[in-house]
């Protein structure tokens, strides 16, 4: 397939090419200490996520879907002419590395194969990583320093939510800024990818930029849906902001890649983190959500003004007649997660509304979520479980570990 | 006094000038839901805290200190020739403020004199501040978001603390990346002061520059204390890191402005929060310490290496005993926070080690820190008392209130 | 005054007699490390908030109130032969003190005068205040123990709001098993001085008993309100349960001491701590209300059922509506925190509507509620003012601070 | 086996009864917001750790230990004459259940048999479990009503950790009350069982009961280890006090059943919630601990005093020397948690140090902790693990989940 072809035309159309990061060192870096700093709710048994990781992995393949892995891709970009100094030269300075560290960082890492470089670029790099011969004296200042200071590259564990660093909308994608600190470090390496790698130099970037500064202008890929007709859902939330939302929305529209975009203003709670983690569709009319949260979203719809700029409109709709009426659709069938009261919440939070389509009624889920995976077979959706044991711990499911490249359309 | 003569050459000699900054419109704003993201504990009677404030204010004046108040400092420099549009260029854009908002807010901001310009700079803009010809459509989006994107303008309550975001030491001064989201806003009011203020225009900026990325490189002037003998204490806390510190001892090296840095490596404690919450000079060999804290800091000191660059060593002696030995004292009198067990707690917490000297022997702290206060003063040292009841709560006291300016050296 | 004549007979009746506690030796104990187990947000100034609450008292007596200070009560109940055993026969024993160190402390406490003793009572046991003769070598035990077993008796900073531990009920009165384990030794306190001081001993005690377990059933006396024609106000909030509003209410219906309990479900939210922090009476028809939290009250009216027991019956109405109908007014006049959007959540916070009456149309409210205030004013109301700088730490205003014994009706 | 021969006499001695409890209907209550109050750090898939703890069983049964489980014992129990009335008249009462339901919840407790009534006895019971002929008009306050006070009784998913309510020292046990009130209704229904149940009846109970209030005395059995030679190691934690230790220690010197008490004055770190989470036997004289905790504990030994009481006495040697001593071994061999710098403090935290020996040199630990059970292997020990991905949620392994009954001595 060439690259020509890529983009993302809706939720559920056939998923050609996904991006998928596996399981890895950066894992093995949280410890109960420094979990909350990089957003994990509890430590992972690394070597049973790396399993049930490739396992969703090869289950992906077998539906036909080509499936790219971030660490392969990673290394097979630094193996391109100037991508390995290009990302070197921005990552080993003294603003991140620290004062009398760059030259023997740099020898080190220069002295790595391309799949080992790979391996620390994710999975940080801490002075104990450094074998002697590359330790200066001021390795002595690092190890007193506070939480990440401690690493000369920081752990991206969150580099298995492959869904938020890039975001393909229609024929382009977006390069986002990320709320948290913890994962401002993953653009750069997707920038990249897209900058050196051949199968994706010819991408066309609608947005963002990890070497410019957005200010309060921040993205995540699990509040976006191109969901077809047009239309992109963005959902307003903790880590998705109204600057960022506008300014993508503009851009969208000026390249006629758009018509409209509905914005999910989500309330203000923790639960709500993304769209994705209480709205996902399962099929061409059928929607997973959480009503405890989705029933409070306000909606408003943003259009391209006449004479450029963009046309806020605020929805009296409730939000999923809205995204229905935005298809064309005269409803959506809408399973709530299952087995009532207590279940509800608890499955919301084990990712029970985050279901992944690989084709209109055929999804990935947690298996965990029993209730709302029989809610979902009933309604006549093939559901297709990942083991969430481990994986789901980082709040995070089958939609958040999946980055879209190529999927088709739907007709509506 | 001509600006050629600005410089801070010690923490305890004569004050000449110093910058403060009044509470107002940002501390109005500071609410039980915010506060902690805006680094206060707790919200304050604004009234009152401006009264203590002026008081405090008064008293310097009354020792012969020259006072400049950042409102008045930057209403200044908005009325200088092109300051005005530089500020407002670079705030009121797109990623901050929000796409659709940009103009009609740029043009209410036009519409105020430099006065209220200022207040708003400072004290934030939310929309519920635009007059109605200036309220676009997409306001209503504004109304929606979480958090801090819910302003056109943050608030910056932390102003009042004009301690961390810049910090002369020596003959220059430093433009400083502050650690947490929630202050990064505040110096680039600074630069737009030092870069168009007749009076701050050519002084020597050694390093910082709030239109640059500094990545992990973070500092606070919380941690920073010129004094002398060529000698800056550094702390290396939650706030300041080991990146921002080797960067600067570089430059300051580099310049011949210093010829040792000591870092105190503080103990990973919220607590500890910047060096100056623990540690301050009373008189020119008497510091007052709170021993939980400085007890555990693991001392290093920075000295320029052969050939450039920077040489690292790992102290044995205790910090205070490292201090003496750098000013080539044979010790420090230091006296800890009084009143036994219960109360040493009480008054770290409130303050009671955040002393500021106008000359050696006379210190300003809170009126709260009784015992502190008597020890000092059964030292010797005249005790002039601040009203802390308000001024206090975002665990700030005289120390982190001032930024000097000017400060005559002490003989050592 | 005779005893006979106590009771409470409404919220704004004239106050003839009410109970108050000086802060004092249980607030030295407060640090930062301790306070949110001992349920205070910030530590105070004790000889300030002495002084402040002081000046209280002095205005309430100006006001021809009497006020009885816990300190001087229990002080004297010590001195009524039996007493000062008996409470030191249930506090002294080896499942509080700690085996091993009953005698000596029993010892050492049994040395101490009426008003020294007190002190501890109410302020604490340290082992560092025994003397050298009274430690036994178990004191090295205490000295590594976590939390609040370090202490021989507890601190009880919490007695300063006088309101929660007892509260009268019309003509009686309830001892109430408070909610957080932090507060549970207050209640044996009061049971002595009941049981004891001749002032006391014949009140009509209606229901509690600090030595019998309650279970699940816990009142405040924050959310407590015998508002007058044989109604009374009780929240249902974090730590007023339906277990005791449902026993209380028994129990006032058997005795003939009340016909109808309004019950206030409180949203589940930390700043509805009590219906007190939210709602409280400033006139005959007058209240103040903090609307985010009191538009949210789901409201219940108990009233005596035929056959004994009780009736329970969903309100339709908003709860200041049926207030005002229980009470047989045609409305409430309902003053909110005024000062605009961010001032309400502060004044709130700063227990802006926990005003106390001392007769009808006048009350005392903290100064730094200024908008509120003057608000109240405009409404007619005298507002006399405490200094809240320090007594407002621990999120409680006039009216928690006051447990009224003596109070008037008023007519409606 | 009689019960006449129960008794716990070594931590590793061959295991001959225990006692466990299976996850069940308190787990399926157990959400994201409810969680924390009953200490969990989060919500398990039910299913799964049902099958995890029913395998764990088997291979203890494979063992030749005889596993006791607590819904089959308290279901025996409550067909035992007396018994099911005996409970219910203690649990279901007004100041529990609340006012005006007491009869329709014991009506509907009643219509069920007895394995129907110990499924809610354990799991909990809420208004949505009654039938529609039992619910009441009070039923409209549960639903309004805070926190576990919807409950009409709590669910107790702690009681999978059956380590903790009761525990066996040499010849008798204890009745233990426990530290947080979510836990407090456990030791009720074990003192049915030890009343009631003809297995248990004629056990000695050295201390504890649940129908007395112990105040600050509060003891689990995670801290509590009868190592042989006459000799207890308790550990002095957040969650067992030293009025607990002092009175149990002194019931077992009068008693003659032990003669000395090793305290284990924990770091008062929220890591160190039991001894039993940082130090467990292996083998006779081989122990798996956590050094980062361990090294920091202050040790103190009880023995019985001349002429009664107890004698307190600081050791200056390490905690795990003073074991060693104790027993009159040279030396404990000690194996830390392995895999280096990170993968020791996520082990730790994953119960990696929580082993539970069935004989000696042959224990059950958590699946997940390779390094750990690498280095136990390779000391010699037999490793069988359990399958942790679900039953470690709530922070304890197999140690925490047994309560052995009896077990043998060891030659020391």
């Amino acid at each position: 397939m060439s690259h020509q072809s890529y983009g993302v035309h809706s939720e559920v159309g056939r998923l050609n090419r996904v991006l998928v990061c596996r399981p890895g060192l950066s894992h093995e870096r949280l410890t109960p200490s420094n979990s909350d700093a990089l957003l994990f709710d509890d430590v992972l048994w690394v070597q049973n996520a790396q399993r049930d990781h490739a396992d969703f992995v090869q289950h992906l393949r077998d539906r036909g879907v080509e499936v790219v892995e971030l660490h392969d891709l990673l290394a097979e970009t630094l193996a391109v002419p100037g991508a390995r100094d290009w990302l070197l030269d921005r990552k080993i300075v003294a603003n991140e590395v620290g004062g009398g560290l760059v030259a023997d960082t740099r020898a080190f890492l220069d002295s790595l194969d391309h799949s080992a470089l790979t391996e620390y670029l994710i999975g940080g790099l801490s002075t104990r990583d450094l074998p002697a011969e590359f330790r200066s004296p001021e390795v002595a200042l690092v190890r007193e320093s506070a939480g990440m200071t401690e690493y000369l590259m920081p752990p991206l564990p969150n580099t298995i939510y492959t869904r938020d660093t890039t975001c393909w909308i229609y024929g382009g994608l977006t390069l986002n800024p990320l709320f948290w600190p913890a994962r401002h470090a993953e653009t750069m390496l997707m920038k990249a990818i897209y900058d050196f790698h051949p199968d994706y130099t010819s991408s066309t970037v609608w947005w963002g930029d990890p070497e410019q500064d957005w200010g309060q202008a921040t993205l995540e890929g699990g509040d976006v849906m191109p969901v077809g007709n047009g239309v992109v859902l963005i959902g307003m939330s903790e880590r998705t902001s109204r600057q960022a939302i506008t300014a993508v929305a503009s851009r969208l529209f000026e390249q006629g890649a758009a018509n409209r975009v509905v914005v999910a203003g989500m309330p203000k709670l923790r639960a709500a983190m993304h769209l994705d983690t209480v709205f996902t569709f399962a099929d061409r009319d059928l929607v997973t959500y959480y009503p405890d949260i989705v029933d409070g979203i306000h909606t408003f719809s943003l259009r391209p003004a006449d004479g450029g700029g963009i046309e806020v409109a605020e929805e009296r709709a409730s939000f999923i007649d809205v995204v229905a009426e935005s298809l064309g659709l005269a409803k959506l069938r809408a399973v709530e997660p299952g087995g009532g009261w207590y279940a509800g919440e608890r499955q919301q939070w084990d990712s029970g509304n985050n279901a992944v389509a690989v084709e209109p009624g055929v999804v990935f889920t947690y298996d965990r979520n029993t209730y709302t995976n029989e809610l979902l077979r009933n309604a006549g959706v093939e559901v297709i479980e990942i083991v969430g044991a481990e994986l789901g711990r980082g709040r995070g499911g089958g939609h958040c570990m999946t980055c879209p490249i190529s999927r088709d359309a739907v007709e509506y």
